[in-house]
This record gives structure tokens, sequence and C-alpha cells, in this order.
């Protein structure tokens, strides 16, 4: 059994806790929190802390808090030789203290609160200063995650910018998609199974393969058409996105 | 029964036709293509023809061909009282002919010849000039698809830019992730679990709500760092969606 205490109470935190909870071979000693905002989402079980002092003995202390904090709350630990991780796509491993034997567990997904996930789909990336650690946090992962790769801070970073584009700009298209449904009076709904096939697609066929409209076809008539519609910041997007699209033909 | 004939033989035809092949109340008559490039992702039993003078009797004629010929290729036809329809999302209901009876039929999706669908599901958006060519579209619609919108041509074209946003450019966003993962040695795949969720969130989330990453967070110290490790369209894009995400926070 792997001992893992979890730090912070956000998005990544509930997650973890649910997925911890019911891995077979993970004993989910504790967790800290600084306060008690966000209890309801967490199993009332698993004995619960605010105080670093407090902190009792584990294999593993999971850092799951926001970015910024990250350096200067670890400074604040004193763990008895635990592993320390955090799960943060955009810091690199050295931003933990290095009184601590330091890893990184990431788990690549975009988690909201109220949205149920099988994190055995989840893929996890690890990283650790020693051959020992990684071995640990390799097990910690396959308890609960079907997907486990082992990446270092800098192409982390670059995974990072990927999921950027893959998912928070993404969403960011179906968001302007959206307030132009909203704009002309008709339901959101109505693009809905054709996002969904947009992702779907992947599974089979690169986006390169999958990519289609008029920009791919490069119809300078339908461009047009569509860009005397649009303003200021979609005029912009649509634009900019467009030619790139026209250029990578 | 509708007696339909089908004009086209690319991706909507090719998806079109097997609808029609199971649909229940379809007569499916006929189906015209210039050459026999495509014939094979087609029922061999439906008849073909690739002469318009040879063309069936049949309650709606199907136009799926490229935007660009819709027009002229409409003129060429004489159908003996017919309805014709067009498949397109962009073209007004009145690039048809004007001597025929004439309307839109419109499914929402994006097609792939060898991707499988089912049409179910697919949103048909239909507009036509008389009350009773109206109820004909949707009874035809209806006996392929559970979503079936009135659609005017206005609000259809509005639909097209939406659906551009929507589809086009989110797997173009798909598109740039999967560069930067073969520039930097690691597979796409690890991305794909985040795509299927940021599409399937929106079955529960509005695209606002489920906006996160450092723009919606405003978060300039991970943008900046960002930024330094793109270059010329991928840095563009980066920035213009970042700077449009933090002003709509």
């Amino acid at each position: 059994m792997i001992k893992v205490v979890l730090l912070g109470a956000g998005n990544v935190a509930i997650h973890l806790a649910k997925a911890f909870t019911v891995a077979k071979n993970i004993d989910f000693v504790q967790r800290y929190s600084r306060n008690s905002k966000n209890n309801r989402y967490f199993n009332s079980k698993i004995p619960v802390t605010n105080e670093v002092q407090n902190l009792l003995k584990a294999d593993v202390y999971i850092i799951a808090i926001n970015d910024d904090s990250i350096d200067a709350f670890s400074k604040t630990l004193s763990l008895n030789n635990g592993l320390i991780v955090h799960t943060s796509g955009s810091i690199p491993l050295t931003s933990l203290t290095n009184k601590l034997r330091r890893g990184v567990f990431y788990p690549l997904q975009s988690f909201s609160k109220d949205l149920e996930l099988d994190f055995k789909n989840i893929p996890v990336t690890i990283e650790a200063e020693f051959e020992k650690d990684n071995e640990l946090l390799n097990d910690l992962a396959c308890s609960i995650s079907k997907n486990v790769y082992n990446i270092n801070s800098k192409q982390r970073e670059k995974i990072h910018i990927a999921a950027v584009f893959a998912n928070n700009f993404s969403n960011y298209m179906f968001s302007i998609a959206k307030n132009i449904c909203d704009e002309n009076n008709f339901s959101f709904d109505i693009l809905k199974p054709l996002i969904l096939e947009t992702a779907n697609k992947l599974k089979s066929l690169d986006p390169e393969q999958a990519q289609t409209g008029p920009a791919k076809r490069n119809d300078k008539k339908v461009i047009e058409k569509h860009l005397s519609q649009l303003e200021n910041e979609k005029k912009e997007i649509y634009s900019l996105i467009s030619d790139s699209i026209i250029r990578s033909n």
C-alpha cells in the first residue's frame, strides 16, 4: 500500500481524492486544506487538517494548489523523508524546495468540480529525481490511470502549451460559436453534434486529415462573405486562423 | 413514401445515401453522378445515371455538389414539377433556378467518406418557399434525423459561420497541438482524452463556464513563458486568442 497525503482542495485535488479513495493499493491517509470551502466535494471519512505541522507520515505528499503558491508552500513543509510532488503542467520540478525528495505528478485533463470523470482514461505524466522515486510515482499513477508517461520538466512545458491549444483555445472557438448563436437567436444545441464529432474524428483521423471548411478549400468567396459579417475580435480571429489554414494547405 | 433522387457523389451525398437507403418512408429511386469515382461508397442496388435528361420522376431532388456549381447545375434541370433542394450552409435558396420549386436541406455535420455516422443525431435545417414544400422537407428530414430545424437563408449563413469556429477552427487548434507534440517527440495520443473531454463537457456546461487555462486566469507569467517558446503563426494565434479570452473575463 502506498500512503498518500493530498494537499489542496481545488478541482485537481477533488478528482484525485475520488480516484485515491477507490484505488486498491493506495492508503489515502489524510488531506490538507486551508479552509473548509470545498469540504462537501470530499469523502468525509478521510482525515483533514489545516495545519502543515499536523501532517501524518506518508510515502507521497501531493501538492494540488495554485501554480503561484507551489514554491513558497513547499518550503513550509518538513516531511520525514516523504516524497513531495506537485500536479502542475507549467511549473518545473525544481520549483519545489530542494530540501525534500521531489517529483511531479501531472494529470493531463481539464477538471471541473461537478463533472464526473473516469480517472482510468486520464493520462498522468510523472517525473522524479531518483529512480526509486520514479518507480514509486509510477506505481501510484498506474493505480489510478491506464496511461502513465515519464516526462521531464522541459517536455511537460511543451505538453502544457499543446494542451492550451487543444483544450483552452478550442473551447474558446466553441464559445465564439455560441455567441454567434445567441446573437442570432438560435440554440447552441444545433452545433453540439458537430462539436462532438469534431473530437470523435480524432480517434481515427489526424487533425490535418480531418480539416475541412472554406479555408481548407481556399474558398475566398465564402471567407470574404463571412468576414463581412464579423466584427472586431471575431473578425481578427477568423482572418488569422483562416490565413494560417490556407498557408498550411 | 417520399420519392428521392440524389445528385452528387461527394461526402454529403455518400452519407445522405446511406441514411435514405435504410429510412422507412423514403423511396430512394435514383442517384446522379458525373463519374464513377466514388461508386464503391454507394449501395449498388440504387440506379445511377450520369445524364440529367435521364432523371426519374421524384418528389424531391437533392443537389449535394460543390457550392460553386449549384447555381449553374440547377439551371440544367427540368424536373416535371419536382422540388429541388441544395445541401449547402453558405448558399442562399435563391441561388437555385427560379423556374423550379426550390428549397434547402442542410445537414449540419462535417462528413468524412470513411467514418460511419448515425444520421439520427445530425441536425438538419430546412427551408422552402411554400408551406407545402416545407412540410414535405420536414417529413423527409424527420425520416432520417431526430433534430430538424426551420431556418431561413440569412440564419443559415450565420449558423455556417458559427460552425466554422466550432468545427474547422477548433480542429485547427488540435492540429497545432499535434504539431507541437510532433516537434517535441511525444505522442499526440497523450492529448486525446483531454480533447474528448473538452467536447463532452458541453453536454452539461456552456463553453463560457468550461473555459479554463492561463488566459482565463489572466496568468501573465505563464502566458509570457508560453509565448517565448512559440514562433510565427503559432505565436500570433496564441497571443490573439489569449488577449480575447482575457478581455472576455
